[in-house]
């Protein structure tokens, strides 16, 4: 059995690699599964990436992402929710494409506060009410809307959820088969509540994505590329890991790497090592190696 | 009655002012608190420094800071326990020094992991610890320990306390008479349980210090670096700010600003843009302008 069966590569990891190159790159790496971004599959087009995907043999564990619908005013906020129910289409048609054993998730980033506003409150009323809107259309597709928490610096520019907890408190208006929520080391490993949230996902069945990558500082000077390698870090992936395991998780797994430093190496090199450093700090801890 | 009469300049904000022309700089922009750091108070040395304090005529609202005792090997750790102390007998002659109407507060950052180390539950069990061990000390000498929750995202290198709820889960061990928490807008503003927990405060009556700044993005390279007057960014002071006083506080209310171009301004333009930003920003959403 492989260490890294589990293991899905987000593209976002080999950021400058088109799509065909980033399936290529993951599957002769020995990884997979893939976790893809919507724009680079809009350059190819989606039925051609589907079937590059489904040529390439490999796993689809996610889409990046819907979101962005924090906006107050029309017609933006109308926008954004079709803009979603598009990405909730795409997600269908990759999820078919790919390899058996994978979730089809569509990874929902909420969007900060509107320009010149102040009312956080507001927006996150609004981020319950546009997955209302959209989720109808999810569950037609057979897609779960996976809400992501963000680390609290991105608060005011990114994503209005801002804990496990609150993803959580969104989601369980919904069916969990049509809501979930990702969990993303990175986002919120720092916070005192940690433990006890994944196990209340679990109970409920929400957990529809766990992505893994490190938390080093000083942080970078553009703190959205503040990401590393699972292990170079201060996370704990040992507790961590362990919880979402026992929390009933067995999906696929995804490092994600938004990094500077690693986006300037070669494709190769950075796929070999996302294998080897989940290999060593993300494998020892799972229940189970075995994709589903 | 002044609309700035319970506003304090926390010495931070004008760094490169020694002690002597940070307290006339306070007075003449008709500031009538200051809170003071330990470095400048010690640089002419506390006697000093207290005789400068009580010819001043202002209050002493707070010093900044003790803490940092995380670490898990002696003899650092009560090394720092030591210094811990030494800061509390600080704050005790200082608030004597101070005019009346101020409390006895010393802010306490709790210190980030060790190097080398992943264990956060550990660093913050600690953090537990070293309080109750200095705590007999802040109680007989008439201090108040207020533990201070920084934003998470400095919870690796500068506090792993990193919600109000913590903070106050800390504080609920002791007398609140001893024990309190800062509630600092930069550090707090995006926690979706923000009201909730300053309610919580108010009950406990918790609430040594309220300490007012604002969050804009982008965050600049020096993450630390990121305050900005109050207004100049997208915190809303009204619903934080009028929840700090509905839930009882009414000491002095702190700017404590981290923020490289404010610091290469002259110390009595910033001095005096502190006091419009607060008496702009929130003054309104104060329950009472009259300090204590």
């Amino acid at each position: 059995m492989s260490a890294t069966a589990r293991l899905s590569l987000n593209q976002a990891t080999i950021k400058h690699a088109d799509l065909e190159t980033a399936l290529s790159v993951t599957r002769e790496a020995g990884i997979e599964s893939i976790g893809l971004w919507r724009e680079p599959v809009a350059e190819v087009g989606l039925e051609v990436a589907c079937r590059m995907l489904a040529d390439s043999g490999l796993r689809f564990s996610s889409l990046c992402r819907g979101g962005f619908f924090t906006v107050e005013k029309e017609p933006s906020r109308r926008d954004a929710l079709d803009e979603v129910r598009r990405a909730i289409d795409e997600t269908a048609a990759l999820h078919a494409a790919g390899a058996e054993g994978s979730a089809p998730v569509l990874v929902i980033v909420a969007g900060g506060l509107p320009e010149g506003s102040r009312d956080l409150a507001g927006a996150r009323a609004r981020v319950s009410e546009a997955i209302a809107a959209v989720a109808p259309h999810a569950r037609a597709s057979g897609v779960q809307l996976a809400i992501e928490a963000l680390h609290p610096m991105y608060v005011s520019d990114r994503a209005v959820v801002s804990t496990l907890g609150q993803a959580l408190d969104l989601a369980e208006a919904f069916d969990p088969d049509v809501v979930g929520v990702v969990i993303d080391s990175f986002h919120v490993f720092w916070d005192p509540q940690l433990l006890q949230q994944i196990r209340r996902a679990g109970r409920g069945r929400r957990i529809a994505s766990y992505q893994v990558c490190d938390w080093a500082t000083p942080l970078p000077a553009d703190a959205l590329l503040a990401r590393h390698y699972p292990g170079d870090g201060v996370i704990d992936f040992g507790s961590m890991t362990r919880e979402v395991e026992q929390a009933g998780y067995r999906g696929d797994i995804e490092v994600e790497l938004f990094n500077a430093d690693i986006w300037a190496r070669p494709f190769a090199e950075v796929a070999r090592r996302t294998r080897e450093s989940f290999a060593d700090a993300v494998t020892p801890y799972m229940l189970s190696t075995t994709a589903k």
